[in-house]
């Protein structure tokens, strides 16, 4: 048996309790969590958010991101080892559909998620399969190697739209839009513009190299955008907050023949000037969802090596797993980038 | 002087009467007009509707889509002649913008509508630009010429998704729309789905190479395309309707990981399921507007002569001119493809 | 045991004689070979070829196109069954490299060769791993099923120019350059040119849907080009025959902004005017490798069932596989397409 | 009349000189040069190199890059006025071919060269139509703006590639190589190999960003680029030089399904190893000619205006014109950046 965070019956909260210890199977590898990370839908679970509330079967254990060392590995793994250092996939994919056998595993058409359609990592021990582990390079932290999934959402995100040399807008400075906004300074954009309206996270934005930081509750982001870019509008914009305002202002502030990127998931339908937003500016508009597996992965490790986003400016607390309500509760105020908790120490 | 259809005055209808033959500039030349076609915006004009009021000022000569023979050509024109057969760009941009300096003329900044922002062609005679001319291949029945802008609008809205190999759905099975068909089935997809709620344009998108026709009004589409895709949705749709039902049914109907090219222009805002129709999806959508000039001529011009799409099949009425009040009639009955008018013969 | 055509040595030839029947580990399946057939690498590796010899450890059973019926499955065995009807991707693959986790997995970097670094499938039964085994449509002849893989070759390298409504040409016209025009007809090239010296080719290729068939021996292909392109040049090459005269014809009938595909395996280097042909013209040059895995299957399979490209046209021969010597030394004539091969049954 | 660097005949040299000051026409604009710079077609016209004895018709004024103030424009001269800054595209566009017509005016059918085909800018004054005019702005220093096109080649030549994330080798050092190595630094590159074999180069190259310099007179750069790449290879390499050892060292150095971009002008046959070196690779090739016209030129306003590479860095020396000869010669030593000379004043 072990401790984890448990989600143990429908409605809000979770409780921190013994669990059995998960067992490996011939092509899977036991892992022993070193840091995790909480993320929004994690949020959601413990919140028992409407959105969640049809997938997720409790009693389980939640939590999908972590770092943590390979304790034991099964007979058919190959190439992975005992001691190596690993974070997971979210996104279990079966490797066998036509998404899957198309390089496009991140939209498999039978996907799971752990932390969600599993038990996942809020634990001391977390078991998974070989194909969605991810293999860390030594030299990245292991709060970093716990908490890149959101950056590997910003490289994918970054990746679908021309960034070099060109002007963007991210709406959204949460951890993920502070990722992209570090990775768009990273990647040579001329001008990033960072929106919100919550100075913590604007802070965020600018602390990862955003040039131009607008509260959309102060200020009009169209007007800026254009008064600043000569009247001719960004580039690209991302839309990494799901709501309706973002959308109107982004499109508005797109340059006829620039690229939209949505990332954010709105929670109803989002009304659309399709003539005037899209059509009329022969407008390219990219949904991205997750990371492409593991072309992300891979360039997400490259960008980090290379020291071009330093993550650790995002993880702004730290706890003991068994303090996890305490970590929820900060979360929910909106004043923290990513929270580790740590499973099988006492953190300083 | 000569005869034009003319928009006399604010409100409904046109007038045919005497107007002055217009001259051509040092770099213009001046057309005798052969035949020429009627768009949606011509009718949008003759009709008085909402969304062209701001912009059209009477008096003025309606018309944009035509072939004709160069009678004159101003002194620094150098790549066309006298006898020449040619027909006309409708978006006159300008040649110096952002825009037009990438590329990108089919979304110049300063651009105006020939027929909307100036005087048409539906006259004995029309003056255009050389920049703004195409010259036609002779092999090319004059009435084909002039109405191969829609078949332009259907080269520009293809070259945007992967055709060859894949299966499409395409919504609204008007003259575009039917084009588009035809396009389809010439650049090798495996299954063209047409969907329409007016039986006569089903026909056509029949007659074009449409292997699927589904009246949306009696059968759903999502179903239909759902049931014969194996349950995978469509590579790509195309809207070509501007109807909110289209997009519903578009975007439910598309494969994860497919393309949505967006060409209807919806008169009011469009409600869109952005988390589960675009960004769960990783959806590429494509606002395609006009098309590239001159990249789409030439691709149009390519496929007229080889045979690939008989346009000939979506002629379907010819008149004189002066009878334009009949074929707006005609037109605005929903019972015709392309309408031809002969300002300079008495047609057969 | 069984039969099999088995390299029982170095040097040329091989022999039908017994070999153990293989048996399906955890993942793999037994295949009961229905119909096989040969290609150039099997055609190298009976006339011990300089360029396999140090590749192929005799004795081994040869054949990598085939396809059967599943008589086995392993336990982990999990999306195919008994009584399926597959083929075999004969690169096998690791799925665990950078390259199989990117979506490349046609450029896996530990690949090895059916029927060159494994036993191959001119014999009665072949094993192989599930995930490099493709579930063929019940609608596809079994002699076609066997031959796809050229069809897929030909679709990858379409894949990687423009087609539609593009002019095209094809050096070398074997049964792979043969499929790549059927394919470019069905994709809607406006003009397809088909080179060879082979007059035997020549007749595939016109069977296929070349417009325009030009002996290399007799007539100077690049003047041909230049006279049916108005002197443009075509817009994409494809090089598949891996002659230095291709490259050079190739690269000249090119027109600038155009595409070179390189398909053909030279055997020795080759002299490139990469200035005049390359650099001067601003061409995209792409090398094309196998198939995508398995995207290319997908597309190729789509294709067969639409009727799009006729693969029995290719299949021009056929022998019982004790025949196998009387089969390689017809193709070693150059006056076949396909030969297909049957080790179970008598054909009639 | 004014003075200028005039090529007076067949043969090595040339002299400073009266020469007729240029006389705008309709849609001209007469420049006053404040700055010029040397280019390799400078120095092979000065040398009477085999490769331009063709193409030059002495007498003529020499000279291509430039800055400078404008004095007088013709009547239709639409976007510019006297006292603007302009720079001037070296490649003259007509404008009305299929190149121009599609967005590739860079490699117009027609095109002429500036200070090759037509008198240059080597003089006080320079006459230019406003089509080939880039209006610079006035925050750039005027040598900078007079060296922005190598700067332009780099940014084409980095556009055909993915920079972002990944590594890169960029074989050649002159001005463009250097540039491009600034560039790709900026751009987000996570390893940047620069090789050439003159030390002078390889500083420059350093100063601009290079992470490791090689000189490949020392040192093997594909055991040096394998060794530090984890045995994978570089995901694009930059061919600068024309070499044959360059392009050998530099495919080899390439990892499977890279690209590589070919902007050097060899200037006799290279000999590729196609079938190891490209199609096994799946490697993507590209052709890169000039600057993409003009959206080049505005992404390389955007980056020297967001300061990204330091064009100030590569200005290594200045004369006055009168002084050409000198510059010239030491243009020749190989021990210099950008040369820049001054028509109308004396520098410093």
């Amino acid at each position: 048996m072990m401790h984890a965070v448990v989600k143990a019956s429908s409605g809000p909260g979770a409780v921190f309790e013994q669990w059995p210890t998960p067992k490996p199977g011939l092509r899977d590898i036991l892992v022993r969590i070193e840091a995790t990370s909480i993320c929004g839908t994690d949020m959601h679970i413990y919140d028992w958010h409407e959105s969640i509330r049809d997938k997720v079967k409790p009693p389980m254990v939640m939590g999908h991101e972590f770092a943590g060392k390979i304790m034991e590995v099964g007979k058919e793994v190959s190439d992975l080892r005992e001691g190596d250092i690993v974070s997971g996939e979210t996104h279990i994919f079966c490797g066998k559909c036509f998404q899957c056998r198309t390089g496009n595993a991140h939209i498999c058409e039978r996907m799971l998620l752990r932390g969600v359609d599993t038990d996942g990592c809020f634990a001391k021990y977390h078991v998974l399969n070989e194909q969605h582990a991810w293999l860390n390079d030594r030299k990245i932290p292991i709060e970093v190697a716990s908490a890149q999934e959101p950056l590997g959402n910003a490289v994918h995100a970054a990746s679908a739209a021309e960034i070099s040399g060109n002007t963007v807008a991210v709406f959204g400075c949460g951890p993920i839009g502070a990722c992209l906004i570090g990775l768009c300074k990273s990647f040579g954009a001329t001008k990033i513009f960072g929106i919100d309206i919550v100075d913590y996270r604007l802070k965020l934005a600018k602390d990862m190299g955003g040039d131009v930081l607008i509260d959309g509750s102060q200020q009009d982001p169209v007007k800026e955008i254009m008064r600043l870019t000569d009247g001719r509008g960004v580039d690209a914009f991302f839309e990494m907050s799901g709501a309706q305002p973002s959308f109107e202002e982004g499109f508005k502030a797109l340059r006829p023949g620039g690229t939209a990127i949505l990332f954010g998931l709105p929670s109803k339908k989002i009304e659309l000037d399709v003539a005037n937003w899209i059509v009329f500016k022969d407008a390219h508009v990219r949904g991205v969802f997750g990371r492409r597996l593991f072309g992300t992965w891979y360039k997400t490790a490259e960008v980090l090596k290379a020291g071009q986003v330093d993550l650790s400016k995002l993880i702004t607390h730290r706890f003991d797993l068994e303090e996890f309500s305490k970590a929820f509760a900060l979360m929910k105020s909106g004043r923290s980038g990513k929270i580790i908790m740590y499973p099988n120490k006492k953190h300083a």
